[in-house]
C-alpha cells in the first residue's frame, strides 16, 4: 500500500513568528523568554504575532534556554525472554510515569539486549544529544561499569537497586534479603528442614541478596542450607535447576525460587516426576506475577511494591538532577503471599 | 539519607560558546548549523571555541533548527494487570527500539491507566511541547477517538492494529482472524464439534477480530458456534468465564481463549472441577507467553511476531513523519504452536 501523502497542519515555529513580526528569530527568542535585548514595542509585536499563529513554547525551546531536556532516560538491558516474563518493568514504569507526569517530564526509553557495547552506545548518545537530564540504572550488576560511564558522561543517575560498592550514587531498593528471610521463616514454621534454592545469575546484585537472605535465615534456624542451583530467571533455566535438585539423594522437602517463572517451571517438572505439590514438595516464588494465584496449586510468593518503587525513584532522580536536597524514602517491606504451594512436609 | 551535593561537570551550552567567541548566541547557531549570516572569519572563531569547549549539538538545538524533536511517542493505556501479563508490550518495544536506534530517534513513553481524560492530556502535552514528531496508537478501540485527537493536534500517527473505520491513518497488524481460523481448524481436525470461546472486551478491535475468526471458521466447518463468554484478558475474568461455560448443559469439548492468561486460569478451573485436560477438554490460548510451554499440560497457543511488528511500525511511523512514500509491509502469518493441551475429544 503506498503511503498516502496528506497535507498536515504544520505547527508554527519561531521562524514563522519571526517572519510574521518581521524580526530575527533571535529577537523572537528574547521576547518570548522575557529576556532583555528587544524594545518593548518589538516585544509586543512579536507576542501579537505568536498569539495569532497559535505558537506554543516547545520542549526544545525550553530546553535550549535552560540547558535542560526535561526528560529522563531508562535503558533496559535484558534478554527478550526476561523482559517479557518479569512484571518489574511495567509495574516500575507505571510508578515512574506518575511522578514524571506531575513534574511535566518525559521518559525516554531504550530497550537494548544483553549486548554491553550497544548499551554503552545508548547512554553515550542520550547524553551527547542532551536528550535526557538523568537516568535510572536498573538490574544492577556486580562491579557495574555503568556508574563510571555515567560519571564520565556527566549524567546524573539514580540506582534502582542497591549498588554493591564503589558508587556514591543515590539508590532506592526493597529489601530482597529480608523478603527471603520471610520466605524461609514461613517454611521452617511449617517444619521444613531441607530447603533448596534456585537463584538468578550471580552477576546481578539482587540475585546475591536473595540468596544471602535464604542462606542467613537457614543458618539462623540452625539448618544447613540445602542444594543451591543457579538459574537464569527463565522457564527452561528453572526447569533444569529443578531436575538437578530433585535428582539428589537427599531430596529437599521445599525449594525456594528467586522468581516466579522458575518456580512455575519447577512445579511442572516436579509434577512430571510424580512428586505432589505441596504434600511432597513445597515451592515458593518471588514477584507475584498475575498468574501466580491462578495456578493449581496457587503459588506462595513474595510481592514487592514495585509501582511505589518507580514513583519514588523518579522523584529522587528529579531531585538529584535539580541538585535539590532530598531524603531517600524507604520502601515498605516486601509481602509474603501465602497460597497453596506450601504445606508441612509429609512425614 | 540526605542527598549528597556533588559538583557535576556541566555540559557546555551555546551560550558558553558565544561567550568564548565573543559573539551572540544567534551567531553561534548560524555558524554551527552552517547557515549564512556570519562571516567566514567569525564562523572559524566560533567553531574553534566550540571544539575547545567540547560542545556537541544537542537534540534540542537540532530540534529547534528543524522544528523536529527526533522522538516518537507511545502512550500505553491499560489497567496495570493487563500491562504486566501481556507479552505484547516488551516484545513490541524491542522491535521499535531497533528501528529507532538506527534512525537516531528516541522513544518517549507514557504509561497511563484506563482514565481516558488523562490519556488525552498526555497526547496534548506531548504534542504541545513538541516533544514528539509522531506517535503509535496501540490497543485500538471501536470508534477510537484518538484518531480525531491526533488530527486536531496535527500529530502524525501509525495504528498498531487495524482501525475499524473512520480513520485514514497508516496501520500495520497481524491477521488475528486468520490466527483464530488456524486454531479452530486444528480443533476440528481433531474432531471437536462443540467449541466454546472466551473473548476479550468487545470494545477492542482485536477482540472482535479474534471472535470473528473463531466464528467464521466454525460456520465454514458446518458447526454451530458454541457458547461465548466475554472475558477481560485477566486471570479472574478467564476463570469466571470458564466456570460459566463448564456449567452449561451441553458442555463443550474444547475452549478457545483470546489470550494465554485467561486460558491458563481456565485450565485451573477445569482441573478444580475434576475435568482432565486434554482428555475431557481441549484448551487453546493466544500469545505464547514464556510460561506457556512450562505448564502441565503445556499450552497450545498462537504466536505472532510482535518484535517484527514493532520494528515495521516504527519504520512506517518515521516514513509518515518525514512524508516519505512508504509501502506498508505485510507481517508474516501467526504461528499455531501445538503442545499438549489439545487432543481428540474422549468418546
Amino acid at each position: 500500500m503506498a503511503l498516502q501523502r496528506r497535507q498536515r497542519r504544520r505547527r508554527p515555529t519561531i521562524a514563522d513568528v519571526a517572519n510574521a513580526a518581521e524580526v530575527s528569530t533571535g529577537a523572537v527568542s528574547y521576547a518570548l523568554n522575557g529576556r532583555p535585548g528587544v524594545t518593548e514595542q518589538t516585544r509586543m509585536r512579536i507576542l501579537a504575532a505568536a498569539t495569532e499563529l497559535g505558537w506554543q513554547p516547545s520542549a526544545s525551546a525550553r530546553a535550549l534556554v535552560n540547558s535542560r531536556s526535561y526528560a529522563v532516560g531508562l535503558v533496559m538491558s535484558r534478554a527478550p525472554d526476561l523482559l517479557e516474563s518479569d512484571p518489574f518493568f511495567p509495574r516500575f514504569l507505571a510508578g515512574v510515569e506518575r511522578a514524571l507526569f506531575e513534574a511535566d517530564h518525559a521518559l525516554v526509553l531504550q530497550v537494548v539486549g544483553t549486548d554491553e557495547a550497544r548499551e554503552v552506545e545508548c547512554y553515550k548518545r542520550l547524553a551527547a544529544a542532551h536528550r535526557i537530564d538523568g537516568a535510572f540504572l536498573t538490574d544492577l550488576r556486580l562491579n557495574d561499569t555503568r556508574f563510571q560511564l555515567a560519571e564520565r558522561l556527566a549524567l546524573p543517575v539514580v540506582a534502582v537497586g542497591q549498588p554493591d560498592s564503589g558508587s556514591e550514587c543515590q539508590w532506592i531498593a526493597p529489601d530482597d534479603a529480608a523478603a527471603m528471610d520471610h520466605v524461609v521463616r514461613h517454611l521452617t514454621a511449617l517444619h521444613h528442614e531441607r530447603i533448596a534454592f534456585v537463584g538468578g545469575p550471580p552477576a546481578y546484585v539482587h540475585s546475591r541478596h536473595r540468596q544471602k537472605g535464604w542462606q542467613a535465615a537457614l543458618e539462623q534456624a540452625g539448618l544447613s542450607p540445602g542444594p543451591v542451583a543457579v538459574g537464569d530467571f527463565t522457564g527452561p533455566g528453572g526447569a533444569a535447576a529443578t531436575r538437578w535438585i530433585l535428582s539428589s539423594r537427599r531430596r529437599p522437602t521445599a525449594i525456594v525460587y528467586a522468581n516466579d517463572l522458575m518456580a512455575i517451571a519447577g512445579m511442572t517438572v516436579a509434577r512430571q516426576l510424580g512428586i505432589r505439590i505441596p504434600d511432597q514438595l513445597s515451592i515458593t516464588g518471588f514477584d507475584d506475577i498475575p498468574l501466580a494465584g491462578h495456578l493449581e496449586p496457587a503459588l506462595t510468593t513474595v510481592r514487592e511494591d514495585v509501582t511505589t518503587w518507580g514513583r519514588l525513584a523518579a522523584e529522587l532522580l528529579l531531585a538529584v538532577i535539580e541538585e535539590r536536597p532530598a531524603t531517600v524514602p524507604r520502601l515498605g517491606p516486601p509481602q509474603l503471599v501465602v497460597r497453596d504451594s506450601t504445606a508441612p512436609p509429609a512425614v
